[in-house]
């Protein structure tokens, strides 16, 4: 019953390290959320459960791989039913103090779920055609481009300058980089799947799927949460 | 020893995803209970007892699911059992202000306890017949109707009014609608069981139970513990 991952098995330790990543930054993020202000605490909290949340599911995901070689798809897709939601709530609790509306939430929230939705009929019920996976694929990023355009030229980006505040402006700015750069790593993973465009059209594998996944959760979950903890300090210094 | 979720079992996809729902937002009734006002910290307590409750019947219920693929109907009204009652605390703790007795409670508790030995013999002893389902369905329906009665023109309703406070009437109106269409999901999820009466009628199978279940479990548990939450917070801002 020991946790055995091959040397020459990258998926097997991005896995892993994802897991105590994910697990250690979760931790970080509750210490921390004592320290901050009480403003920025309810952030902060949203933050250690997006990665204590990911720190579980990785558990899992990492024993499934580590048994079965396969995609840990259903598992997956419920770690980000669950995260990626509460990542638009930190958008939403970030641009709050500017007059958000829950209406916001609720919009982003809806996008989140087309991308998953269709992301997940892609994957899990992938035939190997490069047809089904162009179609939902190309649904799904329909999702993610209004979110893109959320946190970049709509209502977030708006009430981030509405807000005056700079801490918030920068924020909302690196965070609408993740967006833009951090996410884009889920399209590539799910382009090498079986019939993707990077499988028949590079040859990259279809294991290659779980290596994109892994590297751009570690960086978009922990990420996220430091953009939001350096926000949540950088009144304290006298230099912000 | 994997947790393996089939790609095309949204019923187990529902488990697995209420459980770490329902952990994620215990954690947060908890964190939080430490930053609101001395007076509802018990209200975000009992929050986080009904979510974290739920969350170890999940944990049990998913595993239950993956290996049996029947219905968990013990450990599912041992959760009611003790999350139900507790929801009829949250009615009772959030009217104490405005004078209500420990009498109400006892009323709302015995209600439910009606409304769950009732639905218990309907599913646990069902052999299948309409005949089964539909009698002890009714005599359930009548402790639910006692308490949605309560929360919409009875002693809680009333007192609501009676407090003059704003949030406290706010959200009792909010638990109310719960209680109306939040509780209604399940005895939806009743009448697809064999002999039920959207599985006779209809052909609704009887595996859509728990998915109905898990459904409406995920809206009441958190949604209930997040309009408590929205009570305790709204005296915080200026703008309420
Ligand atoms: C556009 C697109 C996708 C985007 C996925 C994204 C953007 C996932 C983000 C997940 C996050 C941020 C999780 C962190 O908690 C899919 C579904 C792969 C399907 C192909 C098209
Ligand atoms: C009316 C009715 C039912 C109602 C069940 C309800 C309303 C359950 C509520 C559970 C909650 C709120 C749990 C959350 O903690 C049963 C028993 C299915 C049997 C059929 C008739």
């Amino acid at each position: 019953n020991i946790v055995d991952i091959r040397v020459d098995d990258p998926i097997a330790f991005t896995f892993f390290t994802g897991y105590m990543a994910m697990l250690a930054a979760s931790i970080f993020f509750f210490a921390e959320r004592g320290v901050v202000e009480g403003k920025w605490k309810l952030s902060l909290l949203v933050s250690a459960l997006i990665t204590g949340i990911a720190a579980v599911h990785y558990y899992y995901m990492r024993d499934y791989y580590l048994a079965t070689h396969q995609t840990p798809t259903a598992l997956r897709y419920i770690d980000w039913t669950l995260t990626v939601p509460l990542m638009c709530v930190e958008f939403y609790l970030l641009t709050k103090a500017a007059g958000a509306k829950i209406g916001l939430l609720w919009k982003l929230i809806a996008a989140s779920v087309l991308m998953l939705v269709a992301g997940y009929i892609g994957e899990a019920f992938a035939d190997g055609s490069t047809s089904h996976s162009v179609l939902w694929g190309t649904i799904s990023t329909v999702g993610y481009v209004y979110i893109l355009y959320t946190a970049w030229a709509g209502e977030v980006a708006q009430l981030a300058r509405a807000s005056g505040d700079v801490a918030v402006i920068k924020g909302i700015r690196a965070l609408g980089w993740f967006v833009l750069v951090g996410w884009a790593i889920y399209p590539i993973g799910y382009m090498c799947m079986k019939g993707g465009w990077l499988n028949t059209g590079l040859g990259w594998q279809a294991s290659s799927v779980d290596l994109f996944y892994n590297i751009a959760d570690a960086i978009n979950k922990i990420g996220f949460g430091l953009v939001v903890y350096g926000i949540a300090v950088s009144g304290k210094s006298p230099a912000a």
